[in-house]
């Protein structure tokens, strides 16, 4: 059995997975923001304690893997920083001595993800997988030959931050014109809010702005859904945008599959049909073999089941 | 001993290497363009006779590779098609038979340039190398963990055709916008012919262009290098575009180091610290730690020396 852990700025959720990654039981307690003996007191706490729920021994626990947000040191176990957890520094080597003798493993939360969705969820039996989250931001993670790829320094995978618009829109990164920009939700909700005051076409959308203050992806979604036009005009861009992003991943690694998670991956098939057809379009491929573009299907458990599967 | 094999448009080129990659010796003869027989009979004939010269027996020699352009088909050792070399569909593997009873790998002569670079070139030592070409077009190649990254269909690597200006340049592939529009040699030349084109500045170029009748590469750098400012201004605007594609695979694959080969890369030091610097500015790091960025030093060894290594 092995043991993952998902350190969020919310909940701390640690499950207990077979071998082969299936999760068998999850524990939620709210994270002890600032107090990281705290913190590590409710790790163990919750991984003894999904062990006994099932009855299984401490002692049938092979490996224990976290997902974290923000910088963290791999090979030391150390979490570095991230804002919103407000502690640096945290070594978790030793958190789950003596009753777990067991390797612990740890990663950035967006690459558990990937790694989860890889081997468990959209990506299963496929070797090499891309995921993309389209959310507030875009964020991404790579799996080849069923491993996480993180390439030097543990930091690879920021896929949100390739240009593709060169000079373009400016990024919180310090870059112009990042996939971040065009294709994270906000985007979307830009691209709509753009078309509203650059011109008089009509759409419920200036109705629903002008009530809640403040437009979300959704409501774009919603509104094209309706059949507003000028929010399919904005839909249609943001498609265009995604569709460049995967075909730019895909013509450099050619991985078996794109797995699409996210707020925005909600939309599911409405959001697939018109990317696929983009991308088929703009992509390398053998004869008319386009690499398949699923969305995620783990949900929130993909960090903690990709968190299990750490290996290295 | 290996055999590495450049199948080119001119020549064909046969090496011994040791096993580590180094190489013994070469045999060159004129490709027979539009025959698979004789080009077959070729290349084994070479193939005995840099063993010969060296007094190796064959049965010392314990794989052959091959370097080929156009499409191919590895699993098969199959040479589908290319158009400078008038042939379709040959298989080269019992080519060598019964004289060499080895394995017969192949790949594309872009992606056996990369491994050779990556393994006994500029990214000797390192693990996850990229290599990016700057010739007449922009190819490049991925090697992860000392390996040939090829991804699925054995395609992967196409960097030149990632979009990094959505909507720009006409591409020959279809897309708007690659980088292969924007960092080949001839987008240097067509970024100082606009400059010229475009304005009034004085520029040495413009007699150099009215004599010869077109630019190439090299007298843009020329010109830079005896102080013509127009020709500095356009080096200037492709080293940003140059510097915009590495950031982009960097922050993707965040490899050990990127090797920068073709025609531009022979302006050596004087293309990489102008790159490395903007580079360096545009993508993710770990403190100060910028990616390397190299020239490649094995020439068209290169690609021999990689398909020696091929060995899948």
């Amino acid at each position: 059995m092995k043991i993952g852990i998902d350190l969020g700025g919310t909940n701390l959720v640690v499950a207990l997975c077979q071998e082969s990654g299936e999760l068998v039981t999850k524990q939620t307690v709210p994270t002890k923001i600032g107090d990281p003996e705290g913190l590590k007191a409710d790790m163990k706490m919750l991984a003894k304690k999904v062990c006994d729920s099932k009855g299984i021994s401490y002692k049938h626990v092979t490996s224990i893997g976290l997902g974290v947000p923000g910088s963290f040191v791999k090979e030391t176990c150390t979490f570095e920083f991230a804002t919103n957890l407000e502690m640096s520094n945290v070594c978790f080597a030793d958190t789950f001595k003596p009753d777990f003798d067991v390797p612990v493993y740890l990663d950035n939360d967006a690459n558990c993800a990937a790694l989860g969705e890889a081997l468990r969820g959209a990506g299963r039996g496929m070797r090499n997988v891309v995921m993309i989250t389209l959310g507030t931001g875009v964020g991404g993670g790579i799996v080849i030959d069923g491993k996480l790829y993180t390439g030097s320094n543990n930091i690879a995978g920021e896929i949100g931050h390739m240009v593709i618009v060169a000079g373009g829109d400016q990024c919180n990164c310090g870059r112009r014109g990042c996939l971040e920009r065009y294709c994270s939700a906000n985007a979307l909700v830009r691209m709509a809010n753009e078309a509203m005051d650059g011109g008089a076409e009509e759409s419920s959308l200036r109705a629903l702005r002008d009530a809640k203050g403040k437009l979300y992806g959704k409501d774009i979604c919603d509104a094209r859904d309706a059949g507003d036009a000028l929010a399919d005009k904005a839909f249609d861009q943001y498609c265009d945008y995604l569709a460049c992003g995967l075909a730019n991943l895909i013509n450099i690694m050619q991985p078996d599959c794109i797995v699409i998670g996210g707020g925005v991956s909600g939309y599911g098939e409405k959001l697939l049909a018109p990317v696929r057809e983009k991308t088929a379009r703009e992509q390398f491929k053998v004869g008319d073999k386009a690499t398949p573009i699923m969305v995620a299907t783990l949900g929130n458990d993909a960090g903690l089941i990709g968190a299990a599967m750490l290996n290295r």
